[in-house]
This record gives structure tokens, C-alpha cells and sequence, in this order.
């Protein structure tokens, strides 16, 4: 049975930029379990009510429902272990949980300083204002003084990002030889910043450009595909 | 046969402070292989010129010799696969490696910064003139003022470790249930910033020091009854 999952889009229904739905798709792919993507906006609470969760990703798999990117990735390797898995095992997947507080708290607030007029711009009508109240908000001043310093966010970016290029230097993904969970917790960030904004954030000759670059290619190049900017 | 470990040592033959062969010293522990520790100070490169590093840790088990606490750590999981593992597999380790590079990028500065001046008086005679000229070259400043800022660097090194809070939350180990080479790693720092300089780093409150007290605890108390001050 085909797999619903509802994504964050922008103005258009297939510009789908939410970090947390990718890691949600490239799993699913992953995995090679149909899904069918049902674009949602910040706004369309209602819509997805009945998962007893205020965001996306949600998906609907038969009569289960899961919501949170971090709780569905588990649910998938126990609900199809038969299929190639997202974690080795225990202590991957809690050193990939690290990782994704690594990734949630160094790498998305210089993305988010680069790209969030761009994403503000892209957003669906209906959602503006709630973007705008609630993330002027979070950050403590306007949109606009947030984004004021695009080329330190950058520099901060490539900096926050020195621990994975050893990494990358010697392995080809995050996981070793074959992406896992932890490879797509990253992608989803740079998914989302490539969504909404023309800014090229990685130099061609950074071990993280070329990891994206396999990432961009993997699971029939969905990644590659999904309306965004050339990175 | 007992392998030989040459560790880096303060004035005093026993007070241990290296945070690499703290690595390997509990990573000896977890593996239930017996050493002897072999003090050794930054200006006896000649005592170690067989191994063909200039830096410790080094191990010597029987005709192997291997340096580099990352290198060891390999190795002991390879030469001993039938004693516990320090990694759960492939992913676990390139995951692992990750969070070796955020520790030495993110976690060791504060922290160089919090005890530098502590380390410079705990060192043997013999090595302060080599420790002071190689670290003011690296720091671009004097041991000094690397040092003047000692409540930035402790409120820095507590921000720097917010991605590991969440995971302590979930499981009492970096690895999950059991201790892994992740630990290890972590746990270094902590046994060098203590067993050279008094100054409290964590909050008693903060998961990472109920982490760390479990970890002072492993192995019959292997770090914890090393020379060093209460934490």
C-alpha cells in the first residue's frame, strides 16, 4: 500500500523545502516503499490534525500514523526490516541521533541566516505571516536584520561543517559505504536550502560538495530532480 | 602478554594527562587486555623513534607496534575480535569518526582554554619551554592570554556540548547502552583537563556530568582512581 506523506511546500505544490520531510523521503526511497507526497503549509493545521501533530513530515502507512522525522525513520526499520536499513544498529543510531543535534543546532542556524529572505519569498501567501510572527520570534529580531550578514553565514556554515570533511576524505557517506539515516538528516538541510535559494553555499572543491553530489544522484536522483536552484 | 603503553605524563610519573591515551587506556580496559603504562614526556622523541611518531599514545604488543589513539583503536578491534567491541560495526565507527573530529574541533578549544595555564604548571621541568613555544605558535598568542578568558571558555565548552545533551537524555552511553571508542573519546578530554587543573567545567545538573560519572566508574574505577582533582 502506498505510503502518504504529508510535505511542507512553498507557493507551488512541488517546491517542497521542509529539511525534516527530505530525510523523511530519502528514507522511503531508501527503503523502496511507495509514497505519495500531499503538499501542506505551516498554515493547514487542520489538515493533519488527526496525527496529533502541529508540523510535518506525517505519514500515513495503513491505519498507522507517524508523525516526527526522527520517530518515523525508526518506525520504518522496525515496521520493514527486511528492507536494507537506515540504522546498523544501536549505537549507530544513537550516534546518528547525535549527529542530527550536530546538524539541528551548527548547521541549520548559518543556513537559515543565508537563505531566509529567499524562503520567506518562496513561501505559499497563506503562510507569511505565520513565518514571519513566529521566526522573528525565535530569533529575536526581524527577518531582514537576520539576514543581514549573508557572507559571515556562509563562512560560519563551512566552518561549523570542518568535522564531517576527514570524514568525507576517507568514506564515501556519513553511514561509511552506503548512505543511512545520518546522510540523509544532512541532505534534508541542504534540500531545503536549495529549494528556496539561489545561494551556493559549498565551494566545488569541499569533500561536502561532492558528498552532496552523491547524495543529489542517489534512489534515481530524487533529490536532484525536486524544483530547487542548481546548486 | 601485557602490551606497553607509553603515555604522556605531568611532572609526576602518574599524573596522566594525555587525552588520546586516555582513549586507548580505556579502550585497553573495555577490551580486557593487560598493560603497563609507560610515562613519557613531549621532549623524549627518542624513546619512541622505533614506533616512527613523534606523539603518543603508543602501543607495543608483542612484535606490533601501532601509534595514533584512532589508528589503536582499529587495531585492537581487529587483532581482538573476540573480546568486546569498541565498535558496533562499519557505520558505527565512520559515525564515531565524526564525532572524534567535532570533540578535537569543538570540545578541545574551550577547554585548552579553560586549564592551559593549570597544564603549563602541572608539565615536568623539561617540557615547559617545548610546550610553551609549540602551543604559543599554534594559539597566535601567549599561554597568557590564551588563558585570560576563563568563564568564556567554560560558558563556551557548555554551549559547544548541547548537541550531546539530548542523546544522554535517551541512553546512558555516546553508544547507546554500553560504552563504545565514542566514549572513550570524550572521556579523554575530560581525564585531561582533570588530571591537570581544579576548575569546574560541567554543572552538576547537566547530563554530561552524570555521563561522566559513569564513566569515572567503568573499568573498577580506572579513571577515577587516577591522580588528578575531584571533578
Amino acid at each position: 500500500m502506498t505510503i502518504k506523506l504529508y510535505e511542507l511546500a512553498a507557493a507551488e505544490d512541488d517546491r517542497l523545502f521542509s529539511p525534516y520531510c527530505w530525510r523523511v523521503k530519502m528514507a522511503l526511497a531508501h527503503k523502496g516503499l511507495a509514497f505519495e507526497s500531499l503538499p501542506w503549509r505551516f498554515t493547514e493545521k487542520a489538515a493533519i490534525a488527526f496525527s496529533g501533530s502541529g508540523t510535518v513530515p506525517v505519514i500515513v502507512d495503513g491505519d498507522r500514523t507517524v508523525a516526527d522525522s526522527w520517530v518515523i525513520a525508526q518506525y520504518l526499520d522496525e515496521a520493514y526490516p527486511d528492507r536494507p536499513r537506515l540504522f546498523e544498529g544501536n549505537e549507530a543510531r544513537t550516534l546518528a541521533y547525535f549527529f542530527k543535534h550536530w546538524c539541528e543546532g551548527n548547521v541549520h542556524p548559518p543556513c537559515m541566516r543565508a537563505i531566509v529572505l529567499d524562503l520567506y519569498n518562496a513561501l505559499h501567501e497563506k503562510d507569511k505571516a505565520y513565518f514571519r510572527a513566529s521566526r522573528e520570534k525565535r530569533f529575536g529580531r526581524t527577518l531582514e536584520e537576520h539576514a543581514a550578514d549573508r557572507s559571515g553565514a556562509i563562512a560560519a556554515l563551512r566552518a561549523a561543517l570542518a568535522p564531517l570533511r576527514p570524514v568525507l576524505a576517507e568514506q564515501p557517506f556519513v553511514s561509511a559505504r552506503a548512505p543511512g539515516f545520518a546522510d540523509y538528516i544532512l541532505f534534508g538541510t541542504f534540500q531545503w536550502t536549495r529549494a528556496v535559494s539561489p545561494v551556493k553555499l559549498l565551494e566545488p572543491e569541499d569533500p561536502v560538495y561532492a558528498w552532496r553530489e552523491r547524495m543529489l544522484d542517489l534512489h534515481g536522483g530524487l533529490g536532484r530532480k525536486a524544483k530547487g536552484y542548481p546548486v
